[in-house]
């Protein structure tokens, strides 16, 4: 199988100062190709720490990528090592790197000043691919000694992401890889044990060369994914199409997508399939649901808004809850929920509303433990009401509530599209 | 300097299934104890790899501590190599994590399997660090060759970030390290060549043993640190305490804190402080303002809530902006921001409101480019307004909008509470 290594380069990675995303997003479309990615490893922006981590990698490994260490400052020396590396004896200037420079300059309104174009200088041996994201080329190099092939790119996450494809596309065409064929199923609402002992019956039966991986993520629920590996593309794709019909029989309204997505986006195609509005009314989650759904490009379409309601003054005044029930159950109960649904939907006119109260932080207040959330739904089949207990954290409850109300949610509009359209009356 | 390597086991890194956030958090807290991080790396559940990674790791630096690879089940092999790698010869079991594990299982009404206590199992050359939030100890030992020692922790992130500080501990007891002080001067507004040019003629006068690090970040702003190496700490305090004093006149109020902060935070002091209410109305940035203030434990105490007003009826309805205003001037204008902020202070009753409309993606619209907000805030002083443009993402620009918003309302509360309090109306 043809290996790869990671390598992201940068002092700010060594002292904490960033997360690298780069190499998780690089590592799973990798991945997703037929390339296994062996190691990970983040270096200084240190000339023989570069040259000898890199050397020794491209002894080991088919592969290498690096992101970063490519800026125009004096502590970005990536290019010089790798000069050494790749035996180059002269750098030469890129001529189609230079033009995007110039093109990249002109549209922001800037001057092109000496250092802007000495980064479409490369090493003589390198060969690149022009990025047209940023002013840094992608060079593609061998070492001396080693036998594996190296790509250096940018490494602002930004240009990393856009400019992977090309990347990949090169690997592609550069090795004899495998062909892959995947397969997303997004499952919401079952532990992984659960959900294991439901679909063990189907699992033991796939076809011979395909395979099931479990991808759990408290956030989006567990991602399935079906590969298989070799063999006609066209079979591939209908054998994976007829395990997806059969998982969905087995799992029903549990998977939310058949292909990489999340619940926000399940949500919206429903709505904007359905030509269906949605309000929320937040306390615990304060604004991460309406968040949430507003990440989706064309929320627009279907989102009309939101009440985070923090103070119990704006439950009452703008959503109309009743002071009354407020007393009697308190701020965190089914009976607030409900109202809450109730009120937004009727303040917004919308189809469908969902409303959240509880205790994002683990201190219980009088009636409930911490980690508490009652979730309401409301809409054309009524009001429903959902609790849950979560113990995280303040922000991975927060995180878990919101998740948990957009599939609830999800799972009533279901329901209520199933319906006859002429029996279901809208709100406006 | 002692130096460290960090590194995480585990095939879910390496599949690209989860970023990596512990390596971040671990170099950022070594750095702060005077250990310098010279490399991450990443390796896949596989026993040899796992022994000669470590083994190269712990011949070349101080200090390697490793996340991960310590579940119970049969993937999770890194105990065994490091049985051999420190030339253990039995387990033995660890009685204080035996008496955690049964405190544990018995606190989530689950009962205690032989797989939980072989969680206690150690080699028997490696010392125990008792983990208080799970059940995998941590383990200190020594490789049979290499010089360095190494920490074997736990990869739940929770766990990880919780057991850290035990172990900075331990590190702080077994190496001489210098002492560090460090102050973090947090600043919003400022680019950073222009705030380099601002501080210079502070920066060059800085006393000797003094260093400054720019930490840039689109969301916080830049986070300047000033560190003292060395000498007596007291002595060390009042010397950061006289250069905190001195940039805070430089820069006024640009600084938002002279400690680790965030602009949400920041905010927050100010109006418990002072016992002001602040609203928000959301359109662009989607509740994403809301959600950053109540990611603050105890934002109830000031914050009564918000409108997130996607759709243009929830904004005429619910927020009282009218019609003409947005006929004339379009959704994204100076003119809507400002009603928008009037709208929600009314509608809770708050001292302070903070609006946003504009576009997050880099479409246009008929008035704007992509990438324009309008930030209305009201209170006591009438509303203002600001305008800017960002060319990011949509997800990011959502993030830059919020943030500049926080920041022109933090300027805004500064201002109107500098003046004689008999003199400013509150609204309720």
């Amino acid at each position: 199988m043809t290996t790869a290594t990671i390598c992201t380069i940068g002092d700010e990675i060594l002292i904490g100062q960033i997360v690298d995303t780069n190499s998780s997003l690089i590592a799973s479309k990798l991945q997703l190709i037929g390339v296994k990615v062996v190691r990970m490893l983040s270096i200084a922006d240190n000339r023989e720490e570069i040259i000898q981590k890199l050397e020794a990698e491209l002894s080991s490994v088919d592969i290498v990528i690096t992101t970063g260490g490519l800026g125009p400052t004096k502590d970005d020396i990536t290019k010089d090592a790798l000069m050494e590396l790749s035996g180059s004896i002269e750098y030469i200037r890129n001529e189609k790197q230079a033009a995007i420079i110039d093109r990249i300059l002109s549209s922001r309104g800037l001057q092109r000043l000496e250092s802007n174009l000495a980064q479409a200088l490369v090493p003589d041996r390198a060969e690149i691919i022009p990025n047209r994201f940023g002013t840094a080329p992608i060079m593609v190099l061998r070492s001396k000694k080693g036998k594996g092939i190296l790509y250096s790119m940018p490494g602002v996450p930004f240009e990393t992401s856009n400019m992977l494809p090309d990347v990949l596309d090169d690997i592609s065409r550069r090795f004899p890889l495998e062909s892959i064929q995947h397969r997303s199923i997004m499952v919401y609402g079952l532990a992984e044990s659960a959900l294991s002992e439901l679909i063990a019956p189907w699992e033991d039966n796939l076809p011979e060369g395909m395979h099931l991986a479990y991808l759990p993520n408290p956030l989006f629920g567990i991602k399935l994914r079906l590969s298989v590996y070799g063999g006609d593309r066209e079979l591939s794709e209908k054998s994976l199409d007829r395990e997806t019909k059969k998982i969905s029989e087995i799992l029903g309204n549990k998977i939310y997508a058949t292909s990489e997505s999340t619940l926000e986006e399940a949500l919206g195609s429903i709505l904007r399939e359905k030509g269906r509005t949605l309000s929320a009314a937040e306390s615990c989650t304060g604004g991460e649901i309406a968040h949430l759904i507003t990440t989706v490009p064309g929320a627009s379409d279907y989102f009309l808004g939101s009440v985070t309601s923090y103070a119990v003054s704006v439950k009452e005044k703008v959503l109309g809850v009743s002071h009354e029930t407020i007393e009697k159950n308190g701020v965190v109960s089914s009976e607030v929920a409900a109202e809450m649904a109730r009120g937004v939907r009727a303040l917004t006119c919308s189809d469908y509303a969902v409303a959240t109260t509880g205790l994002a932080s683990l201190e219980p207040d009088r009636f409930n433990p911490g980690g508490t959330v009652w979730i309401g739904v409301d809409g054309p089949l009524g009001t429903r009401t959902l609790k849950r207990n979560y113990q995280n954290d303040r922000k991975r409850n927060i995180q878990r509530f919101a998740a948990t109300a957009l599939d609830f949610l999800r799972l009533y509009i279901l329901e209520a599209e199933s319906f006859d359209k002429q029996k279901i009356k809208h709100l406006c």
